[in-house]
C-alpha cells in the first residue's frame, strides 16, 4: 500500500460507477414510443465505446511518441521505447479488427430495429480517429472532397476547434522526415554513396538486358521485346529517383509526401540495416508501414462491414456509405511513400562497401 | 431522425465525455511524491477497463439468455436466438485473449514502476467477471477454498451483497439441466431406447476384443492383454452411465454437476444431431462447451501471464500468484459433464434406428 | 486396429516422407552460381505450400456442397451438412489472413535475395485457387480484361484445360440461384406476399416524410430538402426491385448476378428467418456473403503485402502488381447480390404478418 | 528468369504434384468394408499436416539460430537476426493455435466414424515436434515418467535414433545459458554490481516494512503482522538469488535450469535493458519467455481439445488422454527461470547507478 494513500480499491481504481453507468441504449429510453428495448444496441453502443477506448490509446502512445521526436537529438534508447509504443499500436490494431466481426454477430435487420433512432449520429463524428488521423500526417486538405466536406460539417463547433488545433501541431509524417533528414550517414566527404550506388544499379539492369537477350532457347521474340521494355522501366524509376526538381512536383501533385532527401536517407536505412546503429531505425520504419497497412485494412474492412449492413442505402450519417469508405481507405493511407522503397532495394550482394570510417560510426565500441 | 427527439450527436449517443474520463492513473495523480507519471499506466487501466466493458456485454447476453431459459416451453426461434447469443459470447471471448497480448506488451518493469500505488486492488475483486461465472454456474461453495475466502474476502460490504443475491438467482447450469431433463424423446412407450443401444455398445465392444485377439501377427501377447484390459475399463464406463445411484455417488463427491436424465438426454441430441428438431439443441449444447473451453483457455493464459509479469512475486492482491491461478482455470470449469459426453458417443452405423414416430415429430410438417 | 490393415504409424499414415521432401530451395540448388543458399526462401515455399494445403482443404468442401445442392431436393439435416462446411471454410479463411503476416516476417530486402530465381514463376498460376474462384461462381468472363489474360495466358496447356473442364460444370452461384428459386413460400394462391410488403414500404416512406417536414424546429429547408430527396431515392430503389425488365437489365450490364426471383426469395428468407424452417437457409446466405467477405479482404491484404514487398516494381509474373490486385478484389466479388439484401430489409415491427396456412408449414410437427 | 535454368513454372516450384498427393484417407482406402469414405478425414489429415509443415520451419529457424549461438562471438547483427527468427517462430505458433480451432470444425461423432482405422498411430509419434522440444532444452529425462515412456516406446527404430542423436546436440537452452554466462558486465574491477543492488534491495524492503508498520489506520493488527510476513518472504527469496550452493541444489532437485551466472546476467540485462547494447539482448529473452508461453498454451488447449474430443476415452495412442496432456503443458516448460527472473526485479529509481567506463562500453561510437 502506498503510504500517500489508503488501501486502493479494483473498482474505484478502474471508477467503474462511472465507465459502467455510461452505457444508455435509446431504444431503452424511448421503449414505450419505439417497439421496446432492442436487445442488440447494448452490443452496438459497447462497441464503438471499446473503440474510443483503445482510440484513446493510440493517442497516449503517439503523444510519447511526438514528444521524442520533437527534440533535436533523440537517444538509442529513446528510439527503442518509440518502437515499442509502435509496435504496441499495432497489437491494438489487430484487436480493433475483431471488434469488427463481433459488430457483424449483429445481423442488418437486428440494426434496423433502432437504426432510426441514431440518425444523424455518425462514426464520423469520432473525433479521437480523426485526432489519429492528423496526427499520424493526414490533412484535411489531402483528403477526397466529399470527405473534407464530411469533417468539417458533421462536428459541432467545439469538436471542430479541437481538430484544428490539432492539425496546426506537430504531426508523425512532418516529424519522421525530419529525423530521416537528419541522418547523416550518406554525405561523408570521402564517400559519395549515391553515385556508388547508382553505379550498381547500372550494371544490374544492364546485366539482366545481356541475359534476357542471350534467352532465345526459352522466350519467344515478343517476350524479350516486353521483357527488355520491363528493364528500361525500372531505369527510368530509378533515376527519377534523384532528380530534386523531379521529386518536387511529385510532391506538388501530390504523388509522394516525403521530402526526397527522407526518402533517400530511409533508402540507406533499408539497404544497411545490418550495421547496429541502423537497426532500430530500420525497425520503426517497418513499423510504419505495419500501421499503415493495418489502418487501411480496417477501414477496407469497415467498408464492407457498412455494405452488408445498409446495403446500398445511405449511412445514418447521410454519407454514400460503402463506396465512399472504400475509396477512404487507399486515400487516407500515410506512409506510402515508405512502402514505395521496395522499389529501390537492391540485393545485398550488389551493395556498395562501406569505408571502414563510416562503418565504425554505425558500431557499438566494444 | 426519430420523432421524439432532436438529432443525436456521436458524442453525445457514446457519453464519451463520462466514458473517456473515467481513466485517472494514480501516477499521475501522485507524480510528485511518486516518480513522474508512469507511462504505462494508462494502458494498465484500459485494458482493465476494456475487460469490465465486454464483461457488462457478456453479462446482458447471459440474462436474456436466462430470461429465455426460464420459460416452460422455449419456441425454436427462441433456441436460434440462444444460440446467437452463445456465439457472441464465444466471439468476445476470443477479443478477450487478444487483450492478454496487448498487456503484455508493458514489461515487467515497468508494471514494477507502479505497482505499489495499486496495492491492495485486485482483479479478484472484478464483480462482474464473477457475475459471469456464478451465472454460468458456477457456485461459492464449488470453488477450492482458498479461492472461496479470496472470493468473499476481498470484497466490500456492497459488491459482497450484489453476489450473493445473484448466487440466489438462476444459473445458466441448472437451467439447462431443466431444459435438458424436459426433452421428452427417449421415453416412449413403443420404444426404449436406452435398451438398444446398450445392446449396440456390447455388440461393438465384443467385436473389438474378437479383432483383438485374433491379432497376434500384429501384437505381443503382452500388447493384447493391456487392449483386451482397456476394452474392459470401456465396458465398465458404459455400465456406469446407466446406474442412477453411482451416478447421484458421482455428483455428492462433486465429479458429476448434470443429473443423469439431464446426461442420457443430452448424449441423445448428440447421438441424433441431423433429425432437424436436435439440431439446434445440438448445437447449443456445443456452444457452451466452447464457451467453457475459452474460459478454461483465458484463466490459464492469465495465468501464464501472471508468472512473467510478477515471477514468484505475490499478487497486489496478496494471492499466491500464478500457482493458484493455474489450478483455478481446471477447478473452475462449469459444463465438464458435456465434454466427457464423447465418452458415450458410439458410431453412426451403430446407432439404434429410431422408429417412425418419434422420427416424424423430430422434423418438419412438410 | 482395425481388421483390414496393420498397426498404423503416424508419419506413414500422414506420408511424411513424400509431405516433407516437397519442399526444395531454388537458391539451395544453386547455391554455387547463386550468392549461396538464402534462409527465407524456405519460408516462401512453405507459406505457398501451406496456402495449397488449405485450398485442397476448401476444395474439399465445396465439392461436397456443390454435391448435394444438385440434388432436387434437400433434407433438413443436409442443409445442416452445408451451413457446418461453410462454416469451416470461414475458419479455414481466417488461417489463410495469418499467414500473409508470417509471410511478411521475411523483409523486401531478403525477398529480393532469391527474387530473381523464380522468374517468371507467380501466384496467378495457382490452379487450385483458381479453382475455388471457378467453384464459388466466378467466370472467366466476369474477370477484367487483364485478369482473364493472366489467366488463360500464364498457365500451361493442362491447367488451362484442367480450369476449362471446371468451368463447365456447376457454380455455387448458380446452384444457390437454382434453390433459392425453388422456396415456395411466396407465391401462394391465398397470399399475395409481395403487395403486403410492398404497402408496408409505402406507409413506411411516407411516414417518415412525414416526420421530415414537421422538423423545421432541428433542420433547416436545405436540411430538409435533402433528406426529402433521400426518401425519393429509397422508394425509386425499392420500386426497382420488382420490375423484372428493369432487374434483367441489370443482369445484361453485370450489375446483377442473380435472378429477380432469387432474389426475392432470398429477401423473404431473411425477414421471416426467425420461422424454424427458414432458419438453416438465413444461416446459409449469412455464411456465404461472410465468405465473400473474407476472400475480398484477403485480396485486398494480399494487394497491400504485394505493394510493401515489391513497391511499384513489376510481379514476377509480370503483373502490374499490387494496383491490380486491389481493382481485382472488388471486381471478383461473387455474392454482392445478398450483400444488397440489406438495402430492401425492413423492421420487424412493420412486416406483413404470414397467414397460419404459411406459418404452418415453416414450422415443426409437434 | 535466372540464367542457370529456364522458366519456372508455379507448380513445379512447390512440387505440388507430390504434395498435393500425399493425402490418402484411409476411410477411402478400405471404403468397402468400412462404411464408405468420412469426409471429415480428409480435414484432419491436412490439419496435421500443416503442423508437420509449420514444424518444419520452425526447425528451420531452430537451427539458424543454435548455428550462431555456437560461435564464441555473436555480432551485433547476428543477434538482430536471432531476434527475427525467434519473432517469426512466434508469429507461427500464433497460427498453431488458431488450426486447433479448425481441427475443432470436427465433431466428436464425426471423428468416431474413423476414429478406430487410426489405431495405433498417436499424435506421440510426430518426430518433429519432439525434434523442436528437445532443439529447446527439454531433455527425456526431465520429463514426466509416463511421457519419458511415449517418447521412447511409441517411436519406430530410426525414428528413435534420430532423435537420440538431436539430443547429443546443442540445446538452445544450453546455448543461452553459456551466452549468458560471457556477458561480461557485472564484474568489473572498480565496480561490485551485486553489491550495490543488494543494498538497493535492503533499502527498499525496510522502507516498505516502516511505511506497514506505521500505518495502523488502515491497516488491522492481523493486516500489518501478515505483510510483514510476507516482507520476511521477499527478502528470503532475495538472499537465495546470491548462495551459489543454494542455486545448485536447486538445480539438483531440478527447480532450476539455468546456472546462477547465467540468471544473474539475465537479470542485469533486464534491469539495464535501456542501455543500447542490452537492448538486443533483452529482446531475445523477452522473445524466448514468449516462445515458452506460447507453446504451454498450445498444450494446454490441445489437452482441452482431447477431452472434448474423447471425453474420458484412451487417445489413439493408449495415452491416458486429456489429463496427461494438461500436466505435460506445465512440465514441459523450458524457460521458466526466465519467467522467474521479474521475482527480483527493482524500480528503475532504486537501480545502482552505472559507472561511466561501463556505460560507455554499453554504448555507440557518436
Amino acid at each position: 500500500m502506498h503510504k500517500n494513500h489508503g488501501p486502493v480499491y479494483y473498482g474505484d481504481y478502474l471508477m467503474l460507477d462511472k465507465f459502467l453507468s455510461s452505457q444508455e441504449p435509446l431504444s431503452k429510453k424511448f421503449a414505450d414510443s419505439h417497439n421496446g428495448e432492442c436487445h442488440d444496441e447494448m452490443l452496438f453502443i459497447i462497441v464503438h465505446q471499446a473503440y474510443e477506448l483503445w482510440f484513446k490509446q493510440i493517442i497516449h502512445e503517439l503523444n510519447a511518441i511526438v514528444d521524442i521526436f520533437q527534440k533535436n537529438f533523440i537517444e538509442e534508447a529513446e528510439l527503442s521505447s518509440i518502437y515499442n509504443k509502435l509496435e504496441r499500436v499495432k497489437k491494438i490494431q489487430s484487436l480493433l479488427l475483431t471488434q469488427l466481426e463481433i459488430l457483424e454477430t449483429m445481423t442488418p435487420m437486428d440494426f434496423l430495429e433502432f437504426r432510426n433512432l441514431l440518425i444523424p449520429a455518425s462514426g464520423f463524428q469520432s473525433v479521437q480517429f480523426r485526432e489519429i488521423e492528423i496526427k499520424m500526417g493526414l490533412n484535411t486538405n489531402d483528403r477526397l472532397d466529399v470527405d473534407r466536406e464530411f469533417f468539417l460539417g458533421r462536428l459541432n463547433q467545439s469538436d471542430r476547434e479541437k481538430l484544428t488545433k490539432i492539425e496546426n501541431g506537430p504531426s508523425l509524417l512532418k516529424l519522421i522526415q525530419k529525423w530521416l533528414e537528419r541522418t547523416p550517414y550518406t554525405e561523408k566527404s570521402d564517400f559519395n554513396f549515391w553515385n556508388e550506388y547508382k553505379n550498381s544499379i547500372n550494371q544490374m539492369i544492364s546485366e539482366d538486358e545481356a541475359t534476357i537477350k542471350s534467352n532465345s532457347a526459352h522466350l519467344s521474340e515478343k517476350e524479350i521485346a516486353i521483357q527488355l521494355e520491363l528493364s528500361k522501366l525500372t531505369r527510368s524509376t530509378f533515376d527519377c529517383l534523384f532528380d530534386e526538381n523531379k521529386h518536387n512536383e511529385l510532391i506538388a501533385s501530390k504523388q509522394r509526401k516525403l521530402s526526397q532527401k527522407a526518402i533517400l536517407n530511409a533508402l540507406f536505412i533499408m539497404l544497411y540495416r545490418d550495421e547496429p546503429l541502423l537497426n532500430l531505425p530500420q525497425k520503426i520504419i517497418t513499423s510504419l508501414i505495419d500501421i499503415d497497412e493495418n489502418f487501411t485494412t480496417w477501414r477496407y474492412r469497415h467498408a464492407l462491414m457498412a455494405h452488408r449492413m445498409l446495403g446500398t442505402k445511405i449511412g445514418t450519417g447521410g454519407s454514400s456509405g460503402h463506396l465512399y469508405l472504400k475509396r477512404a481507405a487507399d486515400n487516407n493511407r500515410v506512409f506510402v511513400d515508405l512502402f514505395n522503397l521496395s522499389t529501390f532495394l537492391i540485393p545485398k550482394s550488389r551493395l556498395p562497401k562501406l569505408p571502414d570510417s563510416i562503418k565504425k560510426e554505425l558500431n557499438f565500441h566494444v
